[in-house]
């Protein structure tokens, strides 16, 4: 792409109509600034894998002009993809609040990368230099981690502000309110555009504290009879600290299960971020010395996944933990879209395990870390840009977003709705999208990343639907005769036992077409397949109407 | 199973810890009467399964004894089943109202079943005879399909009351108010049971009036410029009614697309549960004809289900219609749990297109069919039952049914909670669950019925998650050595180009095995398999960190 590089662009390669896997890129002239580097966790279709991370040729081909990477916050889908990234940059200059870079030390460190990486620990009002054309300026945000940011970034051709994932909390937990100030004071200079976070653009109002999550925690903790579990998100460190006030006010001794929680709840005691009274935390192995009304176990697995804690749990397969009649379980958290049958399954489990469970979203155990319609006219009244780019929503709500700043006086042409890859160029203050970079979906399946594509994915979904029948027959090199097979060996088609009869049939099918072709013929191994392709899967689909695959292997002797 | 034949017994065979495949069985001596057979949608792990009924197990066992089955309303859940049933019991009695069993015949058509079924129409008011111990009284119910009704069956041991699928509809479309008097007669007689539909027990207040969904659809119509798209659940007769009402009042034509909404308006206009006035309705043909403010398209797909007429149109892969910009969009309908993410896409498709959305819940275009928890109060209260049986409900919320049932008075011991296949005995009005039936899900997949089991669904699963590699090698029959290959074929595993290297190494691993093992040990295949799968296994393990299912085959000649 042959572009204007004296002007200024941003260019998203995630994070514009999805939610996960953030990563901006800001450049001018030969320097790019990234914003964040984020993963997103598999659509249904895309069976077996892992991980998603954004492609990240635009930046491999310009590799020589990355002057940093700054990170907004510590969550999965800003910090996901480091590793991944560092693969390419091992040197990349990283910036990031304390807990930020806390959490993406772990993560490098389980990478085995934390050797290499330049990780730079910067408060929350800092001001960084990267290289002659970019400065950067952290400010701090409330959102469903501690540490958040959102960043002012300063570069020849105007300011643009990027508002991180924020919302408006007027009592936060840790007492640190956004800085008003400093947003009100971009109001009266040249904020040439504010990238906003429309997650909760749907939802009209504002969100409330995360304060009300700890009176209705304590409303919990007053009513239960005997051990309390309550299961939510690890990395919502000021939800862990209000569980663990109430634990000390109700007199309760406090476990931790579940991989990522022991983790996140070590690395924020570490960092000063969650305080916990000395004697609080007792070992797993403690809590069955313990009367039941002493105890309160902090769990993964709000989300239902059937591999954590409370799954286990729920199900009796937990090493340690069982849940007895009379236990309270608190689920704080509500399902994110795609998991609301898994959690429904889990707090069925748990009902029949005895125990009661609170998890409705009117319980108020659960509030959102996003801003709702009126904090986003806020943050666009306080800034008052000349342009707003909708980051972090799936379409509608960036489109949302569109009208929401129509309210409050920003014109429709003055919304740049972006999608992955799109360039926006600014020249003179004024933004518009002038082209197209490679970007896309990089999906990782255990150590591969990116060697499974659309035609891999395609034969998982196929396998998963009929199965396969693998049809083997070897053929004598010299004369094209059958010499062994047809043998049918099928995998997810039908049970063997019950359909011996039909296996005979369709192997007797194969050996009809075998026989049916001309010698001379045989010897076209495509046809021979193609024609065993054929006349099995017609037979097949007129008994059972399925569509396994066939896959004819001839082997030659 | 033995058990005391004099008694009434009750025998949930589905419907109970789900929504779903409703069937229950009540027997008396040597007399069975079967209310409603349903069939469920599959969840996600039941991979490739298209639909799931209940085991007919007992049913077939006791064939003899069965004088009927009675159907409460035309739902999937309590008719989808049938063809199945009359599968084994082709001349079994069908009891149900007009539209019900004009849903049922339809689907007995398409499975070429209506010359033998005997479908005996009742009115709501009907009271039938079944054998010489049953009465069955239909009353009529409110719920998001006409015609649908409770049961009143009588037996020498007490009356028990089914409650239907109902809401207390005080403004229905059709104006036919549920039968108050006789609810309220029952609570002067003995009734030992009531069965009652548990689907909203977690929603406090009342369910909102169909009627309430005409005035949204009204107000949306009034502010459509162009053309009006309507998505909804096509058996909600009502909801349909209101649509063409709506568009009678704002003279706009009407077509309709999707099969099942083209089934279901034909079939409830002939049986006169739909009122079109001539003229609106059009063929989709002539809607090139009329200027985009006098149309309105009545659609399939609000659950977004990829293959419905509404996804087609907003991926522009309709053949008659696509989505202007312009076009206003009514979702009519929530998502039902395990729906949210394909709704969502393809609110953002036809966003994408253009079109302006209603779909929110607040926007009062849909309202639920069951009752909230003042309405179960009140049907419990009405009919005054010894004892309240929760079904038509997950777990959680036949459990919050009980807590319902102890407001108004009916003790925790007097609220049988069941599991599908439950035995519960009536004996001097008392109840109590005493054994257990053969029951649990039969899969459908195709034409096969229950040949698809958690063999073949451990391996669609394992297929689906990492691929399959196929190892043939084709061995002499006379001393066991390799005559050919070892051939190794993926499917869904890696990309082949890009990984043909790592398949190179695979199959040198398969070599090296074979060749280290004895020649006399080769004629034990079962241990050339087992050496096959360990070492290749691990190979791939280590380097790929997958484990895609391997299927070694041996040929000899």
């Amino acid at each position: 792409m042959s572009r204007n590089q004296d002007k200024l662009s941003i260019i998203p390669l995630g994070g514009v109509g999805e939610i996960g896997k953030n990563m901006f890129v800001f450049q001018y002239k030969d320097e790019i600034v990234v914003v964040d580097a984020g993963l997103k966790f598999p659509d249904e279709e895309m069976l077996g894998i892992d991980i998603v991370i954004p492609d990240y040729t635009y930046l491999i081909e310009n590799k020589d002009k990355i002057k940093g990477l700054v990170i907004t916050h510590g969550h999965e889908d800003h910090i996901g993809g480091v590793p991944y990234l560092l693969k390419n940059f091992s040197s990349l200059p990283i910036y990031g609040t304390k807990l930020t870079l806390g959490l993406v030390g772990n993560k490098l460190k389980e990478h085995q990368l934390s050797e290499t990486a330049q990780l730079n620990v910067v408060n929350s009002t800092a001001k960084i230099e990267l290289g002659k054309h970019f400065e950067i300026e952290f400010f701090h945000v409330n959102h469903s981690i501690p540490d958040a940011t959102g960043l002012i970034i300063k570069t020849p051709e105007g300011i643009i502000v990027h508002s991180g994932d924020f919302k408006f909390d007027q009592t936060p937990v840790d007492g640190k309110v956004t800085n008003y100030q400093k947003l009100a004071e971009l109001g009266n200079q040249n904020v040439i555009a504010l990238l906003v976070d429309s997650t909760n653009a749907e939802r009209p109002g504002i969100t409330l504290s995360e304060r009300s999550v700890g009176i209705a925690i304590d409303e919990a903790f007053r009513s239960a009879q005997q051990r309390i579990i309550v299961a939510t998100f690890a990395s919502n460190v000021h939800r862990l600290q209000q569980v663990i006030e109430s634990a000390v006010k109700f007199e309760r001794k406090v476990t931790v299960v579940g991989r990522s929680m022991i983790n996140v709840v070590q690395i924020a005691m570490e960092l000063g971020y969650l305080h916990v009274p000395d004697g609080v935390l007792v070992d797993i192995d403690e809590i069955d010395k313990l009367p039941g009304d002493e105890i309160v176990i902090l769990s993964t697995g709000s989300q239902g996944e059937p591999m954590s804690a409370l799954s286990r749990m729920a199900r009796g397969a937990h090493r340690k933990v069982e849940v007895l009649p009379g236990d309270t379980v608190i689920l704080a958290a509500t399902p994110i879209p795609g998991n609301e049958k898994l959690v429904s399954k889990t707090i069925d489990l748990l009902f029949k395990c005895g125990a009661s469970v609170t998890y409705r979203s009117v319980s108020g155990v659960h509030v959102s870390g996003h801003g709702s319609q009126e904090e986003l006219k806020l943050m666009m009244n306080l800034v008052k840009p000349k342009h707003v780019i909708p980051i972090h929503g799936e379409y509608r709500m960036m489109r949302e977003l569109s009208n929401i700043a129509e309210q409050v006086g920003i014109t429709e042409e003055h919304v740049i709705k972006m999608e992955i890859g799109d360039v926006v160029e600014f020249s003179q203050g004024t933004g518009r999208i002038t082209g197209k970079v490679p970007s896309g979906n990089v999906l990782i399946d255990g150590l591969g990343i990116g060697d499974v594509g659309n035609i891999v994915l395609r034969d998982r979904k196929l396998l998963s639907q009929d199965g396969i029948l693998v049809v083997v027959v070897t053929l004598s090199k010299k004369d094209g005769s059958v010499l062994s097979g047809p043998d049918i060996v099928s995998r997810g088609f039908v049970y063997v036992r019950e359909s011996e009869k039909l296996l005979e049939e369709a192997n007797k099918v194969v050996a009809d077409t075998l026989s049916k072709m001309n010698a001379d013929k045989m010897s076209d191994w495509s046809s021979v397949k193609t024609n065993v392709k054929e006349s099995l899967g017609k037979f097949l689909f007129e008994r059972t109407r399925r569509k396994p695959m066939i896959l004819p292997i001839i082997m030659e002797v």
